[in-house]
């Protein structure tokens, strides 16, 4: 098998990875809310109704972020029909996943959550079937101080203070002919204009996502960006992208996923300089990749529809699965200067990291310690990677590196860490570490999910990456074998 | 003053040089042809009326490419005026610079002065006043074998075998209004896509370079790129970028100037790249920068109209204006990956680097040495340079790097060099150079144009740059002092 | 097997056949001219240098009217070329077919040949590289009486009488992305409007046809249609349509090829009458199917770029072929009332019914005979055919009927034909002929080509029509077995 040689500098850095970048999601999808991080009947329920178990796994791992409450489900949704005494809420017919939503989980209730698990809140307003005024108004209940109509609101339902969110999304995949209020894209970018001049009026502090397009194949994709910023340009901070990788791709194709990823980024961002430059503007819009995962779609049961809370999208990873996310959060550190933001999606039960089965304590899948790498990342400067590696051919994709690597250097310098994934079903990778450019730097530790690791029966979950004994250093070289369909974080520390 | 640091490493490359980056540009302007590399009445001139002093200092730098024979004298010129017995050739009004154009020297010559000065030759079809017919004739005169009108009459002219000139401009500057035959870019598109087929049709194996904007300021950019490369995208291999940078904009905007270069640039690739995605396109194009230079136009004198080649555009550059060129030759290996053509415009006379006064031997400006330093980076790579340096503050800029560096290894990697400018005209900047990643790698040159660089009294050519003593070396460990205005050549050479 | 009925009512007609519907089309392609219609160094030639027995064939079956000179080829064409002492005529690379083009053959030639030939001439103008002035001077070299530029180098050039062609193409598949000076319908649009007024300005009394689609799977069909008529709508008479049929097209896809000539027509009409609604418009634009045929191309040998006339297109047809072609020409008699000018592509050696060979006599190919029948149906007036036919499907296409009918009655009343194609490879149709609408009428003659019409061996020609046992009629009904894969004439006469 050919070798390969990994070459890092910590004079030549991407950017620093913004905390931002390790979020999740939260939709009212399924069981992702209901069953997922909230469910009063369940014994491991705490007073406000949210699993604590759910809870404890979100803290350990230090979620940054969480994207609330859609996804398609916010463009059909009124905020109002979820605050407020839980017994006067309505039931409505939910338009996107054609369930019930009987709204005792709402706006309240998610910052409230978000509070106890010490993460941000990142609110999407319905462009769907509402515009600028409904966007107003929620803003202006969760941000205003008091006084006016919706923060006085705020007040009586138990919460005087202002949740000060800062992140807010105008509407969702509105590219989508799938979306309730999809339109053109210079429909949208009028309507997006207006909310945000809107929301800003009540609140100049917020920072504001456009809606990019819902997958790289959109046959409008990149055109919908252009027209978008063309004239969102100066209101928005940053433009969405999401992205979906499953069956019933083939496994080569599931493998290669990072490859479309890192194209999808790299064109948005021409895109953005493009549009900045027609407008000379010195602004740089950043990218939130706010919806990104492994989705398997070939085994999704059929719905019984107008339920509360069905299981859907309830994807078991493997350890396949485990690689590939990997390697999607090497792509996102690897552009950790553009891209700012991104949710992983979702974050319990619905295709995430974390289960929540009733009366079960919550366990994590396998795509969890990938995640949770991405999460360490936050504050550290992204390296560049000079990786030479063998290629293999991928039917319907080409000739795919076997190797896929990232790497980052932590604020205080101390600590590198070496993100590598190997896609080859069939072979190890003999790789050279060139780390000459890291004097006084020892690897630390080698951890390391491979397709051999063992999976204890009986408990669902998947245990952690598998500390390898340390392959040994030679004038600033270290040669390590990079098993067949593993994925490896390699940690080096500068000694004092 | 701050220091300043350059960290260069092998692993970290932005890509191969192109031979084509260091070429030129003769245009029937002033005395750039006539009395500039052609002049029968001369004492140099050699039997072809070729001034050999001339050709001896293209030879002596090895200009790679020469664009002919323009610029905007292009957009009215009838290639057939300048072909056939010099006697039968009529006079002509050129209506971009005014002036009475003879036709004494036309395709046949220069394609002859070419040959003669061992430079490929670039041709500029006329899309003014022209359209696809003539454009393909003027591929059938050059580049058919024979037995078609054009080819025969290249025969009767003396030149039985084809020319195979590769390199074609589709028009010149067909944003500016000043142009003859100036367009909105959809017209534009069309015309050069019509002109783009009908040359293929005669040769499929040449390569075409669409125009881009005549600099970054003009309103119609970077939309007028994506209109363009929207229609011509399969059909062309390059876009074109110009620029000029001089009085009367400020000392500091002068010294500046690279970073307009910088942006330039990396906008255009953004704009091809955004392109290409709109059509799902694999192809990359590539970026022509075939007008590039200093040109002064503060003290133009009027000129009298429908004279033959009086003197236009006659610059003398000063050390300011070396050190300037010396930013832009940096800008253009900065960006190696994507800028494949580059012509200094002039070659002789006309803002250029080589001056022929008549009876007196061609000498050197001051720009000359800079520009030679572009054309041996041939075929090397370019080098990701971190630097990291003290910055100033220059009105209607902004905050300036002070130091502006490239870097190249060569084709055999025996060669590391570095090219250093500092754009402060007060402050010399003690400058550490980090080789570590360059094991067994000795210093063994540092050349320098400094303010101070005395110019013999008398000789009006500018003096090659100075060696200056070799700063000593420890722990791959170089410390220099890059003095205040000066531009600066480090070689370090690999001993085996 | 199923039967089929078909009914035909003098009362029910579709409208007269125009004259111009059986026209051909002849292009410097190939040996179409050089060595089909014109070689003087053939022992067949007359002392024009045009063969005659290829002139014999074109007068025994009475070709209306010959499209010329391209095609392709007109799109590069300067007519001037073309005339005059033929010494003195330049050789041209022809960009179209890659050819070297002689023009020892021009217009004079080919109005010269048209007259030999008892046909009209319909010549296409270079829109391509040319615009509205050239197509005015060749109006003026062909129509003007004299005393002008123009028409006096025709009285120069032996042809003092204008020659007064009435049908004129105003450039060739403008909308083809192959095509030289290819360019968006909107432009295309506008440059067709000038040429018609410039061709108009010199002879108010010509006949002009737009450029419509050049097939119906062209993306831009029939959008480019609308845009052209909305600008040319009361400057042109008719809009043009091409389409060929063959391999690699399965053998199913080509038999039911009439399927889609029918639904390609009436797309067009649609497209007319819309546009002509939209400017209130009451006159009719008219039709003009001026390339149509079998055209194989999986077998097309690869060509030596820049030879003269060169064996290109050189289709040898068989009896499928020849079936295809009868249920074409029912197509197009089928939409007589719109369809007015028609043209075979094309008409000697070049996809063609007549094959000349150097020092052979002119020989007929399969399709010659549908072709022949085409041009009978001049002035007959097409009549509305109800047929009830069983169907098959065929992969690709889905369920085509088995049977394809048209019928006309002669100016006189006195003679009705019934023209029957039967697709199917393997079963025969027993059909009764439903007459009793036509009292006093008799079947006179059965004439059909069936696959197993015997070639004699030898002599290269397709054999005509076999004349077969007349079927017995009954009170006005005729039963009679159509064989598998069989082309039929039935005529009935009535007796005074």
């Amino acid at each position: 098998m050919a070798t390969a040689q990994l070459v890092v500098d910590p004079a030549f850095r991407v950017g620093t990875v913004d905390r931002r970048l390790g979020g999740s999601f939260v939709e009212h999808l399924g069981r992702c809310v209901y069953g997922g991080i909230w469910d009063p009947d369940d014994p491991a329920a705490d007073s406000n109704g949210f699993r604590s178990d759910v809870l404890g796994l979100v803290r350990e791992v230090q979620v940054p972020v969480v994207r609330y409450p859609g996804g398609n489900f916010v463009s059909g949704y009124r905020f109002e029909d979820g605050i407020g005494p839980p017994e006067s809420r309505p039931s409505r017919p939910d338009l996107a996943w054609h369930s019930v939503e009987p709204n005792r989980f709402g706006t309240d209730e998610a910052l409230g959550w978000c509070a106890a698990a010490g993460t941000e809140a990142m609110l999407a307003v319905n462009l769907g079937t509402r515009g600028a005024g409904a966007a107003a108004d929620l803003v202006e209940y969760t941000n205003h101080p008091g006084g006016t109509y919706w923060s006085d609101r705020r007040a009586a339902n138990g919460h005087p203070e202002p949740y000060g969110v800062k992140l807010w999304c105008l509407g969702n995949e509105m590219d989508g002919p799938w979306q309730i209020g999809h339109r053109p894209a210079a429909d949208y970018a009028r309507d997006a204009l207006q909310a945000a001049r809107a929301m800003r009026a009540i609140d100049g502090t917020i920072e504001l996502v456009a809606c990019g397009s819902s997958n790289s194949a959109m046959p409008s994709f990149p055109a919908w960006e252009a027209t978008v910023l063309e004239t969102c340009y100066d209101d928005v901070d940053y433009i969405s992208l999401h992205s979906y990788y499953g069956r019933p791709s083939s496994r080569g194709e599931l493998l290669a996923a990072a490859l479309d990823m890192d194209r999808f980024i790299e064109t948005v961002v021409a895109t953005c300089d493009h549009v900045g430059a027609r407008r000379r503007s010195t602004k740089r819009i950043g990218l939130s990749f706010d919806e990104w995962n492994v989705w398997h779609r070939d085994a999704e049961p059929d719905h019984e529809p107008w339920r509360q809370a069905p299981p859907m999208l309830e994807n078991r990873y493997d350890h396949d699965d485990a690689v590939v996310v990997g390697t999607l959060v090497n792509s996102l550190i690897r552009h950790a200067d553009r891209v700012k933001v991104a949710c992983l999606a979702q974050l319990v039960n619905v295709i995430a990291p974390i289960v929540a089965e009733p009366g079960r304590p919550a366990w994590r899948q396998s795509i969890f310690w990938p995640y949770r790498e991405l999460i360490r990342a936050a504050r550290s400067d992204s390296l560049l990677v000079a990786l030479t590696t063998p290629e293999h051919d991928v039917a319907g994709v080409g000739s795919v590196p076997v190797l896929d690597a990232a790497a980052t250097v932590s604020e205080d310098g101390d600590e590198l860490r070496l993100l590598i994934a190997n896609r080859s079903p069939d072979h190890s990778v003999p790789t050279t570490l060139d780390l000459r450019a890291w004097p006084g730097y020892a690897l630390v530790s080698h951890e390391q999910l491979a397709d051999s690791t063992s999976r204890p029966a009986g408990a669902p979950g998947w245990p952690p990456p598998v500390a390898v004994p340390l392959p040994a250093e030679r004038a600033g070289r270290v040669d390590v074998s990079i098993p067949r369909l593993s994925w490896n974080t390699l940690v080096a520390r500068r000694s004092h």
